[in-house]
């Protein structure tokens, strides 16, 4: 039996999405954004949402590039911080102990220290309301060797990746594994008619 | 040490998005999204990327609607089905053996069988390259009774929700809990200079 809930987001899991930008100055700035995702393979593309009023809302506006950092379990407090503090008044780099480093390949930083990083170019930016959308076109994606598998794949387990419940504000290890994708589900196949 | 591994898509995981849509003819069908997310808080908005070759692109063309359903993990070989099939020569509803419901709401289908289902009404489309990314402001939620905890919000375990990890194509459950989001990263503000 259904409930209806009204209009309101409920979801399952996301990644947490941490943002790299520089400001005017060139200062660094980072944080961490709820609203993220892939948008389409090719280009590759993915997207953050950001509220006018975030102090690195301006930064991608003006940088017209910014980094999607993707933190281990073992900095959920720093990604929580980055989530909380506003870079107007506070240097999130200091307070955290996180590195930036410049990315060569577009105008923005990214955090030293996390595993995964994607190197965005500003490609798309829209208004939707509260949050403005930025879409950027994913130039190159740089991850800890440590956390490769082979073949250059990631291994999920070494990566120790978490995720955001939005429904219930809560972060999770992610979990066991269950089935290979475009693989487990082949056999429905022999039951058509 | 990073490795810089060119212009591809890697990042953790994502809820795996079950997209609901009427054809032409009124016939339902239902299509597994890997790149999706939501993208504003107000108005509630999700977004769901497909390519213009899928069956379902036309039917969100066509309704301006559409439904995403998001599966437990007792489903996920009809999920993993759901996004190797194509409803142009199959019905994949017969198939796996899921329910459509007509939604109220909206021009679109949804599954009873899975516990959370966003029904949503056509608010944005914009081309990408390969996928088109279909926005649209959620105007109700509906959940399962059953896996609903105290104040109506979701008890993720009961819920027992999956991950789609994109860079190596598994799924995965929801793993144990790691803190409380707007909080856990709090006690850093103490060490601000």
């Amino acid at each position: 039996m259904k409930q209806s809930l009204g209009a309101k987001i409920l979801v399952g899991a996301t990644t947490v999405w941490v943002v790299g930008t520089y400001d005017r100055e060139g200062k660094p700035n980072l944080m961490t954004a709820a609203w993220g995702g892939v948008c389409c393979s090719d280009p590759p593309c993915i997207g953050v949402s950001l509220r006018k009023a975030t102090y690195s809302y301006a930064g991608i506006v003006e940088r017209k590039a910014f980094t999607v950092n993707i933190p281990s379990a073992r900095h959920v407090k720093e990604t929580d911080y980055a989530g909380i503090a506003s870079g107007r008044d506070t240097d999130k780099w200091q307070a955290t102990g996180l590195t930036p480093e410049r990315s060569e390949l577009v105008d923005a930083p990214y955090v030293a220290e996390f595993p995964l990083v994607l190197e965005c170019r500003l490609f798309r930016t829209l208004e939707l309301g509260l949050h403005t959308r930025f879409i950027g076109e994913i130039v190159n994606v740089k991850a800890e060797e440590s956390m490769l598998g082979e073949d250059r794949s990631i291994d999920i387990e070494r990566m120790d990746a978490f995720l955001y419940i939005p429904g219930i504000r809560t972060y999770h290890r992610i979990g066991p594994y269950l089935g290979k994708a475009h693989s487990i589900g082949a056999g429905f196949r022999k039951n058509q008619t």
